[in-house]
């Protein structure tokens, strides 16, 4: 007899005679003549209640089933008598596989966010993170689907870089040099003596990767780990997590704007389509205007708005800011939040940034003061995609390294790209996890990850 | 106007007027009143061949195009008078968007792979490298439908971890200490003063996470980076690689061994059907039996052969081996290579091997001296997926954990997963890299990633 999933069971919505389910029970009450035992196996939110007869030759056992434990019930898949669901089993025979012992942690009780994330690797067997982390796996497919539908290639980018694509500093090294003593030269460490022989640090993007593979294949896309060593404390900020980086050759900015609103509606449409009883856990518990927050989001145009016309629109809102605005100053999500939330009410794209305030690969506008650079905020969350057009053209990109006083020779290859046949191209990187935090209303990224990464948190 | 891809304009089949086709010129050829330009997008293969008759206003600039060059060409799409390929277009204008430089080391003459990795950014440009990435899209994309198609849940399992799964050393460090002055404590370096407040490395792999998940969601899979700081130089070895690993709850070795079976012939199935192309093109210059090969694997029951059959059966083979066979020794690719190439001609699957070459997780057989892994061997590669049944009694985890003296404090909640509602449960792990060398035929492994990381080697 085959195992069937009890989401494919109640899928079924037909009697079915003889069905073998195994799973845990996360219930269990007893009457005069029956116990009735919640049981999930994972596959989906719901569970499936089993019905024991006291006939049952091990009844005695089995009223003493404690939560947690993993049972193997063979019975018939029936219209449940009871209230509170439909459909039931009633079991011919119900094996004990083990016993829970009665310190486990996760009793029929509300738990605290916080005091999940230190048992992290139980937390996956509650509704919400059950829940959370199917979402999280359905979301990660449609990005790939995505991609694979337009005829993107999917592209493996390095994790261990020698170079700082953002320049932003905040790197992990990756070594394997004895700490306590490390070889030196010249009173300086020896990188030459380390594995890679020279100095190595985990990557905090892979578009640069990326963009010597669009400018070979077309459109390309990369969905990875990336790493920031920032010691921050913040809902918002983890030292790990997963990036999308789509880049396309023969693509502008406006292009650029277009692949990034589809690829939003997309994955969101997605999410409704595919995961509605997983998402109305937290449009339930966690966020009562999540549906229509990302029913908006889904149907309605993104604003695109020139940075200049953004600043201009934030100074003259009335409205007081804990950080000013002004031309050459970054956007705060205080004023990220004012735009989609308050002012459009719905999602923003900010584009045409300061040259001063974004990175050297920016392609850089007639105007000379400004990149042709993008965010995209949405309500609630703000940035969910930072991108640009880059610039193609070798001379203005040698002279902005120069001005960022960076080590050309350590980007002979990238400045290779422009010197060969170099193209419009652009793209963007999307962070998953942050998209996640949209789609579930979840507010703490470190409640989206299985086993989140943050200052002075290693375990598990 | 839109752009059309050239995989997708070679797939009408049709007379198209007026199309617009962008890409980087890999031949061109001038007769009297014409110049032939072969033109490629990384979309597919093949090039499409455009017609620039002597009329074009920029003529005298086209016959100075240089290889590698990027146009975009409007024109029609019509059949092709000449011989060599079915369709082409003629030019009605032709636009340079950029000339490459005479120094383009990409000319027309076949370059050698050793060669071709001093260029990895530009490699991807070659017939031979597009190709490959082309395949491993489409394969990174087969093994997520795959699973997707089975209801398992995608996981990603943390990259930076304070545990060493296969106890095997060899790990990369991850660190933010400055290593000229690491702060000490009673002369030891205080890693409580490192980022994550302790020691942290580069994972080895997932399963332990993607056990927890499993023990939560049923079927899970992880696919990601796994990183080993292995000073080898064979053409088999890189310092990171991408790993597939499934873990399935409620599931033994011989459901183990089906899953592993099922998803090699998945693969190369899909490779044969939606790669062709470029599949052809490694038959043709890279491994002539390429196909042959792909098919038998495709089409043949595995053969599962215990681990103590397979040494008898060396034993007895009559064939002079460098290493040793015998009970308690590992399996060396010469004698997996003459199990599957010579004995039985087709994939292997050994299983049950001595626990003494195992790690402390896979479970005890009732011999007391195997324990349940098994090993998917292929011809010319070898060893492909190793996997097991993991142990999931409480008791004999911990004895075999105290056995390999490994510190069970820091495997707390390793062992809480066995203390709480513990299942059978199995998986295996399935180099990606080494799928795709064997799909391709390709023999050394830095030709199969786009900027592989060996020692010494971090560039790009």
């Amino acid at each position: 007899m085959n195992r069937i999933k009890i989401a494919k069971l109640l899928k079924s919505e037909t009697l079915v005679k003889d069905v073998l389910v195994k799973g845990w029970v996360r219930t269990r009450r007893d009457s005069k003549d029956f116990s009735f035992i919640e049981v999930n196996d994972g596959s989906c939110l719901r569970n499936i209640q089993v019905i024991a007869n006291n006939s049952l030759s091990n009844y005695q056992d089995l009223i003493r089933l404690s939560i947690g434990s993993a049972v193997s019930v063979v019975g018939d898949f029936i219209v449940s008598k009871g209230s509170g669901q439909q459909w039931e089993i009633t079991a011919k025979h119900i094996e004990i596989i083990s016993l829970a012992h009665a310190s486990y942690p996760l009793q029929k009780k509300r738990h605290t966010d916080e005091f999940l994330r230190t048992i992290s690797h139980l937390r996956p067997r509650t509704n919400k993170y059950g829940a959370m982390f199917r979402i999280r796996s359905e979301l990660s497919y449609a990005i790939h689907k995505f991609f694979n539908e337009k005829d993107f290639k999917y592209i493996h980018s390095p994790i261990i870089t020698g170079s700082d694509c953002e320049g932003a500093g905040e790197l992990f090294r990756v070594t394997t040099l004895p700490l306590e003593k490390p070889p030196l030269k010249e009173k300086k460490i020896d990188f030459s003596q380390d594995f890679f022989g020279s100095e190595a640090n985990l990557t905090v993007s892979g578009q640069l990767s990326a963009e010597m593979l669009a400018l070979a294949l077309g459109d390309v896309y990369t969905f990875g780990p990336t790493f920031r060593a920032e010691n921050s404390h913040t809902g918002r900020h983890v030292a790990e997590f997963w990036m999308v980086e789509p880049e396309m050759a023969f693509c502008d900015l406006e292009g650029n704007m277009d692949l990034a609103e589809e690829i939003i509606k997309y994955i969101i449409s997605y999410a409704i389509d595919q995961c509605g009883e997983d998402l109305e856990l937290f449009a339930k518990f966690v966020d009562k205007g999540l549906m229509s927050t990302l029913d908006g989001v889904a149907s309605s145009d993104f604003v695109r708005l020139p940075y200049t016309d953004a600043v201009e629109l934030l100074k003259n809102s009335g409205k007081k800011f804990e950080y000013d605005v002004g031309f050459g100053k970054d956007l705060q999500v205080e004023h990220e939040r004012y735009l989609t939330e308050h002012h459009f009410k719905k999602p923003v794209i900010i584009y045409n940034y300061p040259k001063t305030i974004k990175p050297f690969y920016m392609r850089l506008n007639s105007d000379n003061k400004t990149v042709a650079a993008m965010d995209v905020l949405v309500p609630k969350v703000g940035e969910l995609i930072g991108g640009s057009q880059r610039e193609e053209r070798y001379d203005i990109l040698e002279s902005r390294m120069d001005e960022m006083k960076m080590p050309k020779e350590a980007y002979w290859w990238y400045l290779d790209s422009r010197r060969y046949g170099t193209v419009e191209h652009s793209g963007f990187g999307l962070g998953f996890d942050r998209f996640i935090m949209f789609v579930t209303g979840v507010k703490n990224i470190r409640d989206v990850i299985p086993f989140p990464r943050t200052p002075n948190k290693i375990e598990f």
